[in-house]
């Protein structure tokens, strides 16, 4: 976050900050439903600007109606498509500040906006939150086995042995793979549990990771070998991608938990699945590498596998709130008030 | 727990401390799945007394045999029968200690044991931790609907409307009904999640709960109308049988989460049921009226309802911890030191 939302002296031949007092053009590239999603009944009218809604976002004319407007502040979603480095540059030189409601930036926002000192919001960490607080539900619910426990029922009722053993997270060993605003949260979640916290996060040193109460240690082979829990929470990048290879799965201890409420394209899942299949580690996903998930997927029927529908980031009944901080950010914007989960060139890196 | 295990002048006639540097006789009324599951290859023959297994517990000969062998030390668990009164007293006099591995000793020690200055103890808190922890799992599982995951991925697929509402628990308002060690946990747990913590018991004054960060209520009525989480961990007595009502129940906020890890009797579970079918509340149910559960029971097939096969006490790596707890009591009474998890009076009526 910066102090104040001045533009960087070299960089002001397209971006200058807003004039008070002037009327400004607000865009809104947001569908129909993220509209009732995100806002409900409320609307960005208030501040005396101009306010168009660019809902027919898959129409060329989108583009066209776009470039038309020339809006100083462009609100966009989930569903907004991809705005193009040269488009922003050439077409759009109007455009000083993107707040995307929803989290990840990447899909709608070229890095290069940011370098030229365009302005980029997003929900912020509160959404970690929540995905802090799904990895805690997947571990305990895989460490009590939940998705053996309609089988153990019937199991009982009709005397056969059952086979299940449940676990307490209570003083284990856990490990998180990433060290972002997610692993931060986990880490503060898991500190009535009395856990050991180990962390790896390519290219973050250990005090980074002391500062959130987690030891950080030299390598994921010595990350993967030491944790009876692994949450997987690294971000995706060229380095990461693939990095949880079969052989790093196999340093787990016997009947480890493995959960991912990162990205599916880190971790091999063949192998993951594979050891699944076998009863030699849990598994809780909720990302995958081919999403969305679909019922006839091998991770859905594979035993002691347990998978969400990527619901770990925020939950249904906060998507109001970040609809509301988006608001609010919009107002502290035309007031030259500092904003609030600003994506900077660094926190755009490390996005998912 | 009390400072030595000496027995008060009154009660003398009967039970005096086990004199040390004598021989003494432990008698182990466990069956052989309980040995394996608590004891697993160790026992208790290192103290260099006799130690007696009366596993075969159905049988007529066991009271005869229990009779015969006059043990000081009795260690009973799950399938160990009920010990009346009388055979107590009249007929099993050396008994000084019973050593209960696990949990509730309700259904073997008769309260005019402890009264007579007979010592019982039980595994001790370290349980109520785990049980805490299973409140969590099911208040994290019904907020985040853990049981419509694989239909919304199914419906997802066929382009149908997902009727799917995951909330936080982030900030919530949370009501304990009960105030033994699983609340305190509970509460500790919950911490990191920023909750609003407010709690009744029946006849628990406030300043207990202030000093587990509680804060006490005048009223179930209270309780239920201001918790969007109601978590029941009451202990079952005359006066809490029941004691949650339809009524009760009914104010409930809308869509409130409601967990039982205590007792099934303590809730009118029709009235309940019948509030989850139509979505009117969340409901996560470790404890039924009726138990074991059965695939066929109402609960099983109540949208809204999950069901968890009465599993919140110790997970299966923490039995043999109850039975080295156990072992580790024995030693410290024929050391004539302080006894861990002692079930006095307080604790025998208070338990569920």
């Amino acid at each position: 976050m910066q102090a104040t939302h001045s533009i960087p002296d070299q960089k002001q031949e397209l971006l200058v900050s807003h004039q008070e007092g002037c009327q400004a053009v607000i865009g809104v590239s947001l569908d129909g439903w993220e509209r009732k999603t995100f806002f409900g009944e409320s609307s960005f009218e208030e501040g005396g600007h101009r306010v168009e809604w660019l809902t027919e976002m898959k129409s060329k004319s989108y583009w066209e109606r776009l470039a038309d407007l020339q809006p100083e502040v462009l609100i966009s979603g989930w569903h907004t498509p991809f705005l193009e480095s040269d488009f922003l540059r050439y077409e759009l030189p109007s455009l000083k500040y993107i707040c995307h409601v929803p989290g990840s930036v990447r899909h709608v926002v070229p890095r290069d906006f940011i370098e030229r000192g365009g302005l980029v919001t997003n929900w912020g960490g509160s959404i970690s939150q929540m995905v802090a607080e799904h990895a805690l539900l997947l571990v305990l619910a895989c460490l009590r086995n939940i998705s053996q426990w309609r089988q153990v029922i019937a199991q009982r009722e009709s005397g056969k042995e059952v086979v299940f053993f449940s676990k307490t997270l209570f003083e284990r060993r856990v490990g998180i793979h990433g060290m972002g605003a997610v692993a931060r949260h986990l880490a503060n979640l898991l500190r009535p549990f009395g856990c050991t916290l180990k962390g790896y996060s390519s290219g973050v040193p250990s005090r980074v990771f002391l500062s959130a109460g987690v030891q950080g240690v030299a390598s994921l082979e010595e990350l993967f070998s030491e944790s009876d829990i692994l949450v997987e929470c690294e971000a995706l990048t060229k380095e990461t991608s693939g990095a949880v290879t079969r052989a790093l799965l196999e340093l787990l201890p016997e009947d480890a938990v493995f959960v991912n409420v990162g990205r599916g394209a880190v971790v091999d899942e063949q192998a993951l699945l594979e050891m699944a299949a076998v009863g030699r580690v849990r598994v809780g996903l909720d990302v995958l590498q081919r999403e969305p998930v679909r019922i006839v997927d091998p991770a859905m029927s594979t035993q002691g596998v347990l998978v969400s529908p990527h619901i770990a980031g925020p939950t249904h009944d906060r998507l109001r709130s970040c609809g509301q901080f988006a608001i609010e950010n919009v107002r502290r914007y035309f007031a030259n008030e500092p904003l609030e989960g600003q994506v900077t060139l660094a926190v755009y890196d490390r996005s998912t």
